[in-house]
């Protein structure tokens, strides 16, 4: 009896010791909604991070039509996989997709998206978070690197210099709102446009100038076209160049190449962001007891991006992780970047973090 | 009896109102420990945010020998301002004043510190996490730039981009103990030494390159000393250059100086820090379904600092803003700059950032 006993207790404690070490190696399960650029790129971020594992992508194409070396799903049967996915990102081409798809799918999982429509994030947030809290689940809307990483230096930087001026330069970096317009207009076979922030502009904002920059300041536009045959070109670049809202505001260059420099040239998705922001501290005149004296600071945050999708697919990664966290410690609703740890998004401990970063 | 009732009634809302309002002007209290240059310099930055009020500044020296346009009290008589004070900033001149006095007034107050021995930071933290709790009070340790802002930006890129190198390079700024070193020589009336990154490496990180850099590589170091009079300067310059883990591991500039010039062109307290990873996404091999290729990116920040005590203590401000919040939904502890959502270090509401600044 008394070895039953014994052996019972053994076999508990042998039990625990595996459970432990399970939940010790439990991997961040993510679930990937659409395999575009954005998603494909989710799919290599977390190869490159070992404590996530990729459970399924979902598509509303027929499975025929998707790869067969990566774990394809259809959007229809999402619902099968409640429990099985930590966190959902959302990789919708576009923002009518997350629109629709981010409030869905918020019914039954914890989510991640990139929402960019800056003027309309106060509305998605609210759906988002009503959706989310009647849900209980957790959703973070407008990661990525602007909306995102920039966010966060702009709120940062501001928060601790009262007194000053915030600048953000985006580029140099294809736009693919500007690309799409570009191709769009009759006589275009192709195109691709890059949005670069004017060096003139940037050093005077890093002197301190605090400078006053209208649109056409701040960035110019350059245009690589691959023209139909028999195009008119001069008709088509004054076309461009007077487009209204995307180029008549800027100082834009067109230069029509052939579909071969176009493919070799121009087929990687680079792009980069700066922020800036100068300002003051002290006080101009001496007190009793204290000197005067104004003392100029300066943060300065630039990004540059060999692939603006595979670079957006990391940071959407690293918020999944601390989605996970959050929701764990019963966070429900919306939030987005402001409302993360940044200890949260490592894959290290805060003890680690403490001892060997901060 | 109906008009008694309505009357107390009245009054009730009236007096509801008032202590709404009340609530809703509640500015953030603070305290001070402490009268240096930090201490100094939070004075300072309470003057730039409209939302904090300055209760009181406390310091061991006898009232008779402090400035009279501060409100300064005597360290013996602080518990007297229980409940006054929403937070306290830790501002004493050294490690060992805050290695003291951070645990002790943590029993009774929400404290933040800017705590920068580095290697001492796990045994503070465990010191602090300790004291905090027993007290249900919230500490914030080692707050500042470095250990602060930058380790932010350390753990931020590193969490994004795993698979790349971060550098940290610091200056072009005093520092407060290699200028100590230099006045301990004797010989030394008075001295200030600059560390400065070495452009050079900074050119070849900011490149890609992933370079290994010895300690001679990062940073060299600019000495301006005023000699006493009679003063070997030959024999000094070679005692300050061969100094051991001061001077000796870097590439070291004596520059004699009169006290005059000393005074005229090194009495500013300029910094700056600079925090770089470089690395990559993607992957080398194209599969099946995915294209190859390997993608560089790199995040760059770049601090500059007319003040190092007026920007440090700006930063303690608003980290105190968010020990107030955090504290007021509960937390307790010991905590870094790495359990602060951003969001939190700002005066404005998360609908006003997510509105305007996301």
């Amino acid at each position: 009896m008394s070895v039953k006993v014994n052996r019972k207790k053994i076999i508990e404690e042998d039990l625990m010791e595996v459970q432990t070490e399970k939940k010790n190696i439990q991997k961040l399960r993510i679930g990937i909604v659409g395999l575009g650029n954005l998603g494909r790129g989710v799919v290599k971020a977390i190869r490159q991070n070992p404590d996530t594992d990729l459970v399924a992508i979902f598509s509303r194409r027929p499975l025929a039509d998707l790869p067969t070396d990566l774990p394809m799903a259809n959007l229809d049967n999402i619902l099968d996989y409640k429990g099985q996915i930590d966190v959902m990102i959302m990789c919708g081409g576009s923002a009518t997709d997350l629109d629709e798809q981010s409030p869905m799918l918020a019914e039954h999982f914890h989510i991640v998206d990139s929402f960019d429509t800056h003027a309309r994030i106060p509305e998605h947030f609210a759906k988002l978070d009503q959706v989310s809290r009647e849900s209980q689940t957790l959703s973070l809307i407008s990661a990525g690197w602007d909306p995102g990483i920039l966010s966060l230096m702009r709120v940062l930087f501001q928060a601790i210099i009262v007194d000053g001026q915030t600048y953000t330069f985006w580029g140099p970096g294809v736009s693919q709102g500007h690309s799409d317009a570009l191709r769009r207009l009759p006589g275009v076979a192709a195109a691709v446009q890059y949005t670069m922030p004017l060096e003139d502009s940037l050093v005077r904002v890093r002197a301190g100038e605090n400078p006053d920059l209208s649109t056409r300041d701040r960035h110019r536009r350059i245009c690589y076209v691959v023209a139909e045959e028999g195009a008119d070109l001069a008709r088509l670049e004054s076309d461009i160049v007077t487009m209204p809202h995307y180029f008549a505001d800027y100082d834009t260059t067109v230069n029509f190449i052939s579909r071969q420099e176009l493919d070799q040239n121009h087929s990687d998705m680079p792009h980069g962001g700066i922020v800036i922001r100068t300002g003051q501290t002290g006080q101009a005149e001496a007190s009793q007891s204290e000197k005067g004296g104004l003392h100029q600071h300066k943060l300065d945050f630039h990004l540059t991006l060999g692939d603006n999708a595979e670079f957006t697919a990391s940071v959407l990664l690293v918020y999944a992780r601390a989605v996970h966290r959050l929701a764990a410690e019963g966070r429900i609703g919306a939030i987005t970047v402001y409302d993360i740890p940044i200890g949260y998004l490592s894959a290290l401990s805060m003890e680690d973090l403490r001892a060997n970063y901060l």
